[in-house]
């Protein structure tokens, strides 16, 4: 049997898993930015025909896996296990959509680190040989977070510089034994990292250092550097997150400026966009690696990518309790066949 | 190597983990209830010295996990990966618990479901050996959860009869790759079940389905009848749901009723304890699992058990905006060596 556990917090497969084929579907502010092109549909209206933010997102969601399904020339009723969770209270907006599509359902909670939770787990079930196909999704929808997690849209609230914009966008991932496609080979799971910060208009701030925890983790426990990665990108640090989560990185040692981008700078233009900070939501990473990574990875201009999606474990009731956040990433190693 | 995939839902583990301890911590009432001798602690205040209900639900999550770990003779270090989730939106109680405790975390959320979905992927996380030992946890609190979901308790409202009573308690268990104890051999992976039920007040009602879903696909799948189980125990149907359940199930050609039973009627004398139709709550088949049934399986006195977890998928806000309630079931199948 070859390596599987390096160090405590990371796996090497030794089959490992194959992304078949992604889809995103994303809101129309998503589809003004500078991914635009990498997403499979644009809506035109958030509320997608449905009659509630929070169904529009579930419908996004539910579509999100169909288009995934059928890009990868399979079925619904192929897929083994559905590992998906989103933002809304109850994960609402997956709950719902795994309904209607019948397929057996695992939810998982990591706020904005579900895309690599699920990727994660995912992994372990393909390559441990439990399913020989299953989907990972998540998503988020700016205007269903911002009324559960600030406050009404109608009152037009000033936001701080710090603030990012929750993305409206689904993004799915169909893993399977065999194929041809990107692979998965390593994964780190991280563990919660609390600091202190209590300022919920700074998740950036609040959640680097879970993903620097993750990262040197990972590094440490596979032996690789940043110069071994083409990209590595944190789930949606933002603009003040992402300098924070470099100069500590920095501090050890690793010096990540080369190939260091962050999935929350990747998707607005912040400054034509006024999206401040950057963007944020499970959705987030989701559609920046299921939309652009993916692609870029498929024409070969990227082959070896860490995904490392991050997410702030606040609720509101924990912040009206004067508590800080606390945040958690999750390290995937995502390699082409050389 | 041997037969691993069942039908579409079930798996069968060539290395059966085995649950090397449990721990439970439970309320005051529910330490007036039948099984009070089963659990390890019984608070004297659900505030646990806490400021909140909801800390006071954290702190008894990871007091739980730090017991079942000190029972197995291990040591937090020596825990790979904490699967753990409960009610609280953005599970609240088990992200404050797993900053504390810094064991590598992946958040779930199935509602009640919890326990059993993990149970079911640690055991796949060990099976696979992706860990030699893990903590699967959950828990739930009557006063935390019935301000999320219903109405301040000051309010003093009336309960409709088919109402539950949700537990307040945590268990936890941790799965090894080896060492003595009850072993889990199968899992069934439950999908999303809604047959229409709106009655905030019946959750049992609407997760029976799901329940019976999973309970008849474990039949097909794994080829065992009733009689294969010394128990057969749903999470949290309570009076309502046990009986449609039941009822269900007898229609597709199973009698259960000799082996079958629920854990939200085990937990609860529901004519002395006023708990209408009984428990339930991630805590309810959590502390009866690893409390009752665990404790009685190291006695021998249960042998061949089938816990099904059941989750009610509502929200505050889906309920709100008139849509049904999505049940969910996972069947584990733990068995002492014969």
């Amino acid at each position: 049997m070859a390596i599987k556990k390096l160090g405590k917090q990371t796996v090497q497969f030794k089959n490992p898993p194959t992304i078949i084929s992604t889809a995103t579907i994303v809101g129309p502010k998503e589809g003004e930015g500078p991914l635009r092109s990498y997403f499979d549909r644009i809506l035109t209206d958030d509320l997608y025909g449905e009659n509630s933010w929070e169904l529009a997102e579930s419908k996004m969601l539910r579509e999100t896996v169909k288009a995934a399904i059928e890009k990868g020339d399979k079925k619904i009723s192929d897929m083994e296990y559905m590992l998906a969770g989103d933002l809304l209270n109850q994960l609402m907006s997956t709950s719902f959509a795994a309904r209607d599509l019948g397929i057996p359902f695992l939810g998982i909670y990591g706020a904005c680190s579900n895309m690599a939770e699920s990727l994660s787990l995912g992994s372990m079930l393909i390559d441990g040989e439990y399913a020989d196909y299953l989907v990972a999704v998540t998503s988020s929808h700016y205007s269903s977070a911002e009324r559960q997690y600030r406050f009404p849209l109608e009152l037009g609230n000033q936001r701080s510089l710090s603030a990012q914009w929750t993305v409206t966008g689904s993004g799915a991932a169909i893993l399977a034994s065999k194929g041809k496609g990107p692979k998965i080979t390593h994964i780190t799971t991280g563990k919660v990292i609390d600091l202190g910060i209590k300022d919920v208009n700074n998740m950036g701030a609040a959640m680097a250092p879970a993903a620097v925890d993750t990262i040197v983790t990972h590094f440490k426990d596979t032996g690789f550097k940043p110069e071994d990665y083409d990209l590595i990108v944190t789930g949606d640090l933002a603009s003040v997150g992402k300098e924070i989560a470099q100069d500590m990185i920095g501090d050890v040692g690793y010096d990540m400026s080369k190939v260091y981008n962050d999935c929350g700078l990747l998707i607005f233009d912040n400054e034509k966009q006024d999206t401040h900070a950057g963007g944020s939501g499970c959705g987030c990473s989701a559609t920046v690696f299921c939309g652009y990574i993916y692609k870029e990875m498929k024409k070969r201009n990227l082959n070896k990518v860490l995904l490392v999606s991050t997410g702030a474990l606040l609720s509101t009731t924990s912040s009206q309790q004067g508590q800080s956040i606390p945040g958690i990433a999750h390290a995937v190693r995502i390699v082409n066949d050389v």
